[in-house]
């Protein structure tokens, strides 16, 4: 059994599920919480899970970072759109030399991470996970549920496979949770928004499921052309997405079951929408690169106007 | 007093109104309606406006064009999404020589006219009206309601001001509707499209009204791309609509009263959206000039999805 005690940084349906995953696994895990701590401090977790419920009657919870103990691993579970809070909470609760695992959309949070943090390395995870919460402690477990892992280097250079990678994969499958490694970090955040930001985007803006938004003609060609402007910055970063990678993630749309995407859910929670992560850093590494991308701006101007209504 | 006889072809909130005011003045209007033939018929127009209410207790009215008399004037006031029936009316209410009037959104639509009628002028007119039918022959006339009449020849060359528009305006003003003439048809029509493909595309999208989108950042430096776009696309058929417009137009529409659009009025009232006259026909014109409207072509992929559900 591993001795690593890991930190989740932001309870929610995605932290709360990969973290309750850990616990039962047996490890020492340690949960932030805000709004739902005095429920969760009192009644632990509960998971309805496609892969079997469980409950965690008694968990570590805590309001305060400053009242964690120090950890090997902590997870970011947070949505970005609360990144400001990250510089008041990392150094409190990471080892030295110790992990901070980011487990959130969108581009560049490992160098937002980096800006705070120089004890301890970083390591991105890309999360396949379709979850929310119904209430406070209880999380819903929908489908899916695999991460990549990539570890971060200063500019994201591609970094290999390291025994850090290792070690954490092996927790996390030892709690039943699937695990990829990938040596580069920067293409799998950029395949994974070839997804993200035309599923998230226009399920917000067209209020529509995955499903409908691949099998209708117009709105699948959208789809096509905004994965070919991800493809199209992501060469700017040195980073080649293959035609066939963006036809077999519309071919394996349509066969997913029908998926409410993360900022819908949001969006519908009239939660901030995590608009900056998977669409503005992405439009500000094009500009800075001289790639003109066109129609993700449309979706950004009309995500931004979408979100600011609230 | 003019003796020219007037057929309205889609007694809607548009045809409805400018039809009853050209009654007003003593002209010989006759009224072409569908579901609200019966009512019509029995009861007449009521018309609310802005400028004063009247009632109309008797008019012309027609579930048949086979049944109307032959007309100086056919008032084409059918929304786009019905142009398919113009081939088995237009030949059967038009005199020779007369003129078809037609007072449609979007681009091209003189040209189809055209397919079908060849004993007779057209004239395409601008309509710059807010109001909304409130039901069977109740129309209410909110706001505005010029018209800018210019003659279609083939090819969209610019016309002149002949006397057949002089007359038609002269019939109008005297009916208190405020009558602008240009030599300059499809240059008419892409100064309309400037403000009618962002703001109608807009506002069914994301459920705006005109001005919250004019005045939101975000969305303002969106509707002056789409703006962009359509003065390309416009220059490709070698008319030239100048910057300073554009943003008199962005300026004009923050002072308007807040105005919801034909297409949202038609989305909100579950009917078939003008997509193909307004965002179509313009994205086929610029795809035969080898023109790259990525913007255009995003709205257009959304609200076809949109239209398509329903």
């Amino acid at each position: 059994m591993s001795q690593r005690r890991y930190a989740i940084i932001g309870t929610g349906a995605l932290g709360g599920f990969y973290g309750a995953k850990l616990q039962t696994a047996g490890l020492d895990v340690h949960f932030l919480l805000h709004s739902d701590y005095e429920h969760v401090n009192k009644y632990g977790l509960i998971i309805e899970s496609k892969d079997g419920d469980f409950n965690l009657p008694q968990v570590n919870a805590y309001c305060d970072v400053a009242q964690m103990p120090p950890c090997d691993v902590v997870v970011v579970a947070l949505k970005t759109t609360q990144n400001h809070l990250l510089p008041q909470m990392l150094p409190l609760v990471v080892k030295d030399d110790g992990v901070v695992l980011v487990l959130q959309n969108g581009l560049s949070v490992e160098e937002e991470v980096a800006q705070i943090v120089d004890n301890a390395s970083i390591i991105g995870g890309l999360c396949f996970l379709c979850a929310n919460k119904l209430g406070p402690g209880h999380i819903r477990h929908i489908e899916y549920g695999k991460i990549i892992l990539g570890e971060y280097i200063p500019d994201y250079h591609p970094a290999g496979i390291t025994n850090r990678m290792r070690e954490i994969a092996n927790d996390f499958e030892s709690a039943g949770i699937s695990i990829e490694l990938t040596d580069d970090l920067l293409l799998g955040r950029w395949k994974k928004l070839v997804w993200n930001i035309p599923y998230n985007g226009l399920s917000v803006i067209l209020n529509a499921q995955t499903d409908e938004l691949t099998t209708n003609l117009h709105t699948r060609t959208l789809i096509e052309q905004l994965m070919y402007e991800v493809a199209m910055v992501a060469k700017s970063t040195g980073r080649m997405i293959p035609d066939n990678f963006m036809h077999a993630m519309l071919d394996y749309t349509v066969k997913m079951t029908p998926y409410r995407t993360s900022m819908k859910i949001d969006y519908d929670a009239h939660r901030p929408l995590e608009v900056e992560a998977i669409f503005g850093k992405p439009l500000r590494k094009a500009q800075a690169a001289g790639v003109n991308l066109p129609q993700i701006s449309c979706l950004y101007q009309q995500l931004k106007f979408l979100d600011s209504r609230r």
